[in-house]
């Protein structure tokens, strides 16, 4: 998918929110454990009920490994039933050697189809680039929204002056183009995201901790939309898990149309 | 396993080798294609090979991955198959928020019951600290030996004057003992290797590069050996692809007794 038609979607939806498939067996509705395959009937329920609502799904990669086999296969069916013309995130956090980050790019973009994959900078470029494919999107973490981000990505590097976070915006995008690359933004504070937003003005955010991680959509929207939005704002937990009872799929779609007729309004206003 | 228990078996074997089962399905000797479970057929046969000179192995996850649910029923057989009273490293090199870090924990710990996981600590403390269980061992990226660790993981505080792969190692060390933490160590020259090795004293370090990486397992060892050894150096290519026909697993293990015969000398001299 291009950046283009990213935009096209979202303003035909006038939406810029991406569902998190955080799904967790024990959080689903009881009911569901008598299917063959509770966790991909729960996603197939879940995206009938909201797809229209948004603009990508995130499948959180963890979720699924911890089941095994059949969590594979329950990611594979998963992917493969979301609408074209949505956005798929393999939300994976990978990194490795050249020769590995090329076999998890294998995986995620030939096995399982999806568009993007989210990586992690540590190990630099060359960890990064195998992952930079035609058609597909890297979203690098820069600024993650958990207590621990400040541990290491608050790092001010005495010969530049600049944060771990900013370094890695600013080395990542001499790697590819805006066209191929979006960041990990989890900032909780309007300056940060401005500033950020400064670093990288053509870049799509991916940005976590709307719901149940808290934040606050207002500012975000505010301090981070540019000119093609430039924003995907994930939401999981409070859109998943609105109801453990059959209506779950109905509470959901409501959640997440509420997100999305805010969303409806700051694109009004600021775009 | 404990600390000692590693200790104990690396002065049995005079050997601390980790055998890095990178199999990759383009690279086997093609007689074992015809089999059901090539990649299994491979490892197993490796394994039988090599055990007695080796202290550790260590499934790269990418390549088993990239194959999807088959790939992760071979990773599975070739866990279970690995002689007990060897050290098992699940080379994964995740890490997410707590609740996300919590299920990749569970896939390699519960799921699949390797001894340690390799975890990446761009994300901070809360990231890491979920895979700290009872017996269990975090390997956390330190210094990489690829050319894109220069990238990143030699940042330097303005505030400490610590580059950010001695703030990791710097900040890791209270959030566990030695006993269930390790780092990945890939120093190509002395100097840092020493300098690594008097930031932490008694942790054992995970050493890749020895082999197809290129690398110099006599300086290694000179000067990163601790009093309980403290090393587990990974050799991968130039075992597993030593042949590629149908004397493979001895070639393979010719080549391992080969650098446990020179970590046999390391040992007598430096223990």
């Amino acid at each position: 998918m291009t950046r283009a038609q990213l935009f096209d979607q979202i303003k035909q939806k006038s939406s810029y929110l991406c569902i998190g498939l955080d799904t967790d067996i024990n959080k689903i509705p009881k009911h569901l454990l008598k299917e063959a395959d509770p966790v991909f009937e729960f996603n197939k329920q879940i995206i009938d009920a909201t797809h229209s609502y948004c603009v990508a799904y995130k499948p959180n990669i963890a979720f699924y490994e911890a089941l095994g086999p059949r969590g594979w296969d329950s990611l594979q069916k998963t992917v493969e039933y979301i609408p074209k013309g949505l956005f798929t995130i393999a939300d994976a956090k990978r990194g490795d050697i050249g020769n590995t980050s090329s076999l998890y790019a294998k995986a995620f973009f030939e096995q399982l189809n999806f568009d993007s994959v989210t990586v992690a900078p540590y190990m630099g470029e060359d960890s990064v680039k195998p992952f930079f494919y035609k058609d597909k999107w890297v979203i690098l973490l820069a600024h993650t929204s958990n207590p621990g981000s400040s541990d290491f990505q608050l790092i001010e590097s005495v010969v530049t002056g600049r944060k771990l976070y900013e370094e890695v915006i600013n080395q990542s995008k001499q790697w590819a183009t805006a066209d191929q690359l979006m960041y990990v933004v989890g900032a909780t504070q309007a300056e940060k995201m401005e500033s950020i937003r400064a670093l990288a003005p053509d870049h799509f955010f991916l940005v976590p901790g709307i719901g149940a991680q808290g934040g606050d959509l207002r500012m975000v929207s505010d301090a981070g939309m540019n000119k093609q939005c430039g924003l995907l704002v994930n939401a999981a937990r409070s859109i998943l898990y609105a109801s453990a009872e059959k209506d779950f799929s109905q509470q959901a779609a409501a959640e997440a149309r509420k997100v999305r007729d805010e969303m409806e309004k700051y694109l009004a206003e600021l775009l």
